[in-house]
């Protein structure tokens, strides 16, 4: 089938398998034989129920999730999990220390983006604690402004039991991720939290909304907390996804008696995990999709097949990128070995020449390719949806353009 | 087109206009011929945008909604604006009386129902202010304990200058509902509420889930807040709209420093009128849909067309339980004046009669009849998207049962 299709490079809402909206489209009118849209069925019916069951085994299987901690689906994006994760851990903190004042409790920030940032500004808003930065990218980056980098592990300083460690795993917006080889510098510093901690419960809180899904989450047993919006690898936007540690899951209510600040109900984690996602009506539609594109993975051969895949999508991108680089036409933004597989971000060197290498994309069907407003430039989002061959697109593209280019510098 | 479709008379999510589905199913692969699915397009892009300000202003248009209030689309259900007008209210209430104590803060809650029971719930929950009960419907029921009614004007006692005064139009669950007729003793008591007030801005709130755009909003201007869910009338689950007035959008950080609570960003008001929706990532596939849903209630005439049917559709329905009870097979649920328009709930008397109204509905392809499972027996809700032609086939599968049901009863 020739497709009226473009390839998406957006950083999200983001590609998603055509083969999967194909189904999606016909449960939008008859849910799996039911005779009933999937968006029209109680979330209550025994089929949603069924669905939702199976998609958390799929996310568990996949992701090798262990018993301890519970999956949930609910609505807010990552940006709602931002506070969610803050009231949370604050009333688990409150629960455990009850005596302590709450400029005794300390919340941990690792600082590598655009993304941990606004984080970090939601716990300064909430209060209650002391929010410390443990440690601040932008101190190691080259120009001593950008977010270029993942830290050196001797640069983290963690407070003593904090009521909360948060980093993101990947920054969407600034193309720097940690690294998934336990051997790399830019590999979390899981190790050292380990020796320093005082308990076997991490309280180790992960934003993982644009890597979900796209490899294995190293140590993910030791988190307390894992949150994604669906919209990059999952599905569409207006579910998010938390896996919580069955520690985490306190009664908020009893948190807030002893002096925690009170809790949304809808962002309570003990409203979320007890009523098992539907506490109230859950966003029914994007919940299938995500379904639908989890069971195409597992058909696919599951996580170890994305990881083999975006792995080799991204050491494509950064070779032409590269190439582009040493040809004086390209910028690389990211530090070597900080690079994200899923957003890989560089500048574009010469007057005009962004918009030349985004209309000339456009002019091939790709769309997409421009930076985050915040920080400008190329951004390409090679999420699980981009096929090898999209890449390849992309890539040829991309040597072509540094050859026309390097035409065009008088020699 | 016959169609494998049945109709679903569920209470939420519910059933949708087959010619949008059919429509946004095309949109999931490509939405308005840009070659992106609707649920992979950047929610910046300038297709979604123009198509959000269209959803926005078909809203605005249909429900006459003054230039003074802003629309708002987000996640979280009735479930997070229950805890979202709190904090917003208290903080405008914070604004405007910055030395009061918390106990001097009154908020207002007009209990007619299960919906407005958990609202003010929350209220009491996240603490900040004296919770009043300005009427309590139960104490009026025939059995001293249902909410099966709408409270007599003289029954009201408002406070004095409160931060909110809180109602549901619509209990999904109970099936009452205020009257849209302004004569009526079940009409809202906005009259005595303005004569009451001191300021021409009442901070009137209103959970409008069940009913929103199934007819116009009476006072509509003289709200605060009103807000709802999608997943009835309008589209699916997972879209939460909130038709907030100008004043209402504080600066909730200011309040915060004041003494009022901290809210969390995506539930402050602020934050999501002042980036017109698109803060964080919105819930877009649900946005589209509903987005349909009101371009094709436009097209058939907007809510005069939908109020016409709607009252149709609910008196003969009515008439057909009214005739049940007469024959001693149905028992009302909801007194005289209070019955929904949406959701008409009743009992079938008799041992295992319920079970054979079920069956017998399901076989004749009409599901969701079952009421919800706080008070059990029937509830048939009738949503924009039920037609008179699906009233007309469950009114005649009512007369049949009764007959039939009552050639059994021993004479
Ligand atoms: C890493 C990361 N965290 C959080 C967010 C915010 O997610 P949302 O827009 O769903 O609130 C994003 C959005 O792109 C993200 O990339
Ligand atoms: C009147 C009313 N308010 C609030 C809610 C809660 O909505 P949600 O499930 O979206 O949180 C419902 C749900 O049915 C409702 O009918």
């Amino acid at each position: 089938m020739t497709s009226t299709r473009v390839i998406n490079f957006g950083a999200g809402p983001s590609a998603l398998p055509q083969s999967v909206l194909e189904k999606a489209a016909e449960g939008l009118l008859n849910f799996e034989s039911t005779g009933i849209g999937i968006g029209e069925i109680s979330h209550r019916s025994k089929e949603f129920s069924a669905f939702l069951a199976r998609t958390e085994s799929l996310i568990r299987s996949q992701l090798n999730v262990p018993p301890t901690h519970h999956i949930i689906f609910t609505q807010g994006g990552g940006t709602g999990q931002f506070s969610a994760v803050v009231y949370n851990m604050l009333a688990r903190h409150r629960l455990l220390h009850p005596d302590l004042r709450d400029d005794q409790r300390t919340l941990d920030y690792v600082l590598t983006g655009s993304w941990s940032k606004k984080a970090h500004e939601e716990a300064i808003r909430l209060g209650g604690a002391n929010v410390h930065v443990a440690v601040d990218a932008r101190s190691y980056s080259k120009d001593g402004k950008a977010f270029d980098n993942i830290p050196p592990h001797a640069e983290y300083t963690f407070s003593r039991d904090p009521a909360m460690i948060y980093y993101c795993d990947n920054e969407t917006v600034d193309g720097v991720q940690f690294s998934s080889d336990s051997n790399a510098p830019t590999f979390f510093p899981f190790e050292l939290l380990k020796r320093r901690a005082n308990s076997a419960l991490l309280p180790l809180v992960a934003d993982y909304s644009s890597s979900f899904m796209s490899r294995p989450i190293p140590y993910l047993a030791e988190h307390a907390v894992i949150f994604a919006g669906a919209q990059k690898n999952l599905g569409p936007a207006g579910l998010t996804i938390v896996i919580m540690r069955q520690d985490c899951i306190v009664d908020v209510d009893v948190a807030a008696k002893l002096g925690a600040a009170p809790v949304p109900k809808m962002i309570a984690y003990n409203t979320l995990a007890d009523s098992k996602s539907i506490y109230n009506t859950p966003p029914v539609i994007p919940i299938y999709i995500a379904g639908l594109v989890l069971e195409r993975m597992a058909e696919l051969g599951g996580l170890t097949y994305f990881e083999d895949l975006n792995k080799r999508k991204a050491e494509k991108v950064y070779a032409a990128v590269r190439a582009g680089e040493e040809g004086g036409i390209f910028q690389s933004k990211v530090q070597q070995g900080s690079g994200s597989w899923m957003n890989v971000v560089f500048n574009i060197l010469g007057e005009g020449a962004e918009e030349r290498f985004l209309a000339g994309a456009e002019k091939e069907g790709m769309k997409g390719l421009k930076g985050h407003r915040l920080v400008g430039g190329i951004r390409a989002s090679l999420y699980n949806a981009i096929t090898a061959q999209d890449v390849d697109k992309l890539v040829a593209y991309i040597d072509k353009f540094i050859d026309d280019e390097g035409n065009k510098i008088p020699s």
